[in-house]
């Protein structure tokens, strides 16, 4: 059986034009997926009484679930019921429903209900009633073209409560072919999107259909995605979800939105061990990525920001002589960095990086998106140099999370190598 | 003469699955707003090759101007080229020019073309090439149903680059009847956008209605948008600027896109003055937000990260009698850590900051979301205690600003008193 076609239409001249930006697509798509529902087509007008006709028109024509947002409100440039009383050819009359839910409304905030108040229950004779716990607008919907048309208030807090209360019961009862889906979703770094889908296909290249295989680029993260699109899919599902773990191995930071400095603080809390930062061209992000964790004061206790040579010497002892000799930027200074803010801070493990992150300072032998990172514990300091010639504040991003992963990979025992030089 | 009509397409499960909310219409309307232009409809559809023609087709007829966005990466989920290959009729080629502009950039970026590389090249023969200068994706453009369709990438900074760089100069000398709206505006911090909005009504009860007025939550920054309708209205927006300007005084920041930690940077640059940062609870946030500055560096030297009590001894000499008499959250602990940090690292200026950025370790007495501020050079230390009862992210973020804000209220010699707890 297939399952029901869901458009949105979206409305708001707020919208349109950029001053805010829509949230409550991805609200809706979160809610719906519950029931494995997919929204397939997403469309968004201004506040134009002709456009709105038009596309609920077309879009009921097209959909079997058609869930129009914003509108709904006291002001004159809320014009959804008026176009779907055209739509509908049902006449605008003060609903009574409607009007009693916003008179209890009122009543429970203390205050007299008002003309602006009532416009929201002006609304066609045809509609039935949504129930609006967390404001005054109340929602409705109707049958039309054969579509379920669902109209809901814009404000998130509004529209949430109502999906929940009654819209998923509403979808539940009405449509007998709805099966939730199931979801999996790995976080994957140090392999680039295309060469990380090159692997999968070669070493899986019987992917069944019944399951979409998806890949996001959550910079610096990659996402990949398996959604099950049946019972017998389902079943599948965890298999899979294990073969592309073993198929990309160190690669894969964990399941879910596990995200790497989260996963980091797990793993140096199961330890009880602690790290410390020091950090030139990063200038303190690795040290707030750190601590952007609930709980991490557990695993860190001290970052410095070195920023400038003398900085070097005086915050960590790097010794003036490495650095004339051997530049700022260098696998010398970085090792002494890390050594350095393992004794001033006694933490367990370092990770020290200094490059250059442009738009200026950089030479022919050491030009802009160049960095040395230093990463280890008092037995063992390993390095690398890398390159990142991206913008600033990406480069800076990259840096950030090239540490943290270093780390992680020393933490769990990973022998494989890390490409952090993203190809796409 | 009328103006075009602007369509936006935007493709991609992850939008239409809301595993990432789209931003980059808000984008495209801001650019396209430069022209005077503003999209009327948006339509977003996933990665599904029938979907994607079948909009093709139908917003082309609809529109003037059809900017598609999305779906041009090198993944089989990329079916752009594909779709428009169907729709102008037009066979998918190794395009030369396109091919060219990929192999530039591997070269610039020191890697051999790959396949999935190459597949972005592999577009409609019947298009023309906009330009990607920062990535590999090139965009392209062409007359389908007598509308120019547009072709851009979905990462947010190749898409902004091609349309300064190539679409807005292809739009004004395609279409003479554009003439392009001013815009102006204000950067704000320290004042809510609802205070905001009462002030400006209050002063200027007469706004012309030929200029548009709007408001943007950047958070934490507010913008405040002045947008000029015709040529009679440009004559009167420099004016309104400064008019606002003095309304709102220390709490503008500045004009454009001008974000706080730049114009710090800027400010101690002019003066030849250098600041140093000392954090508990945003452990490393505000370091990290002046070195994201390009030319930092003449006006940062160290950052101090004491996120444990021993460290904040340890780094910068705050006195263990104090920690246990005050606890690490209180006035006489940020005094006596910026105190240390002037002296360590020689600076003119220091920020510390110490707070309880929860979810837990909040009491009765100092509840999640207290923070200390002092700020303030060798003559002076001024301290403040303040309350953002918002999630562990969002609190440092808030923190961090305020941080920044004080000594750029400071170093201005503003006397206006800030309110950064948000309202709305």
């Amino acid at each position: 059986m297939t399952q029901p076609k869901v458009h949105l239409l979206l409305t708001g001249d707020e919208i349109m034009s950029g001053d805010i930006i829509d949230s409550n697509s991805a609200m809706i798509a979160d809610h719906f997926s519950t029931l494995g529902l997919r929204p397939s087509k997403k469309v968004t007008v201004g506040d134009c009484l002709e456009d709105l006709i038009a596309e609920m028109q077309s879009q009921s024509q097209q959909a079997d679930i058609l869930l129009v947002n914003g509108g709904l409100g006291p002001t004159e440039d809320d014009k959804t019921a008026e176009a779907l009383a055209q739509v509908i050819s049902s006449p605008l009359i003060e609903h009574p429903t409607a009007i009693a839910q916003i008179e209890a409304w009122c009543k429970k905030l203390n205050y007299p209900m008002n003309d602006a108040n009532k416009k929201q229950g002006i609304l066609p004779q045809a509609v039935s009633i949504l129930e609006n716990t967390n404001g005054s607008a109340p929602g409705f919907y109707c049958e039309h073209n054969n579509c379920l048309m669902l109209f809901t208030p814009g404000v998130p807090s509004e529209l949430d409560a109502m999906l929940s209360h009654s819209i998923l019961p509403l979808l539940t009862q009405r449509f007998n072919n709805i099966e939730p889906h199931s979801t999996k979703r790995l976080q994957v770094f140090g392999i680039g999107e295309s060469s990380l889908q090159l692997k999968l296909r070669k070493h899986i290249p019987d992917w069944p259909c019944d399951i979409d295989l998806g890949f996001r680029a959550a910079y610096p993260q990659v996402e990949v995605k398996l959604t099950a699109h049946s019972k017998q899919a389902e079943a599948k599902i965890d298999g899979l979800t294990q073969q592309i773990k073993q198929i990309l191995n160190g690669h894969v930071i964990g399941e879910g939105n596990l995200q790497l400095p989260e996963h980091l603080v797990q793993l140096l809390a199961e330890k009880q061990q602690t790290i410390t930062t020091v950090e030139s061209c990063t200038g303190g992000l690795i040290a707030s990525k750190i601590t952007s964790v609930a709980g991490s004061s557990a695993v860190f206790g001290a970052g410095f920001v070195t920023y400038s040579n003398e900085m070097k010497t005086a915050m960590v002892g790097v010794s003036e002589t490495t650095l004339e000799k051997h530049g700022a930027v260098s696998k010398e200074v970085v090792i002494e960095m890390a050594q350095g803010a393992l004794e001033k801070s006694g933490s367990d493990w370092a990770i020290a990086v200094s490059g250059i992150a442009g738009p200026s300072g950089g030479s022919d032998d050491k030009p802009v998106g160049t960095v040395w990172v230093a990463w280890g514990n008092r037995s063992e300091i390993k390095t690398t140099k890398l390159f990142f010639p991206f913008s600033r504040q990406r480069f800076q991003e990259y840096v950030a999370s090239a540490g943290l992963d270093l780390i992680r990979r020393e933490l769990l025992g990973i022998d494989e190598k890390p490409n952090y030089f993203p190809k796409t």
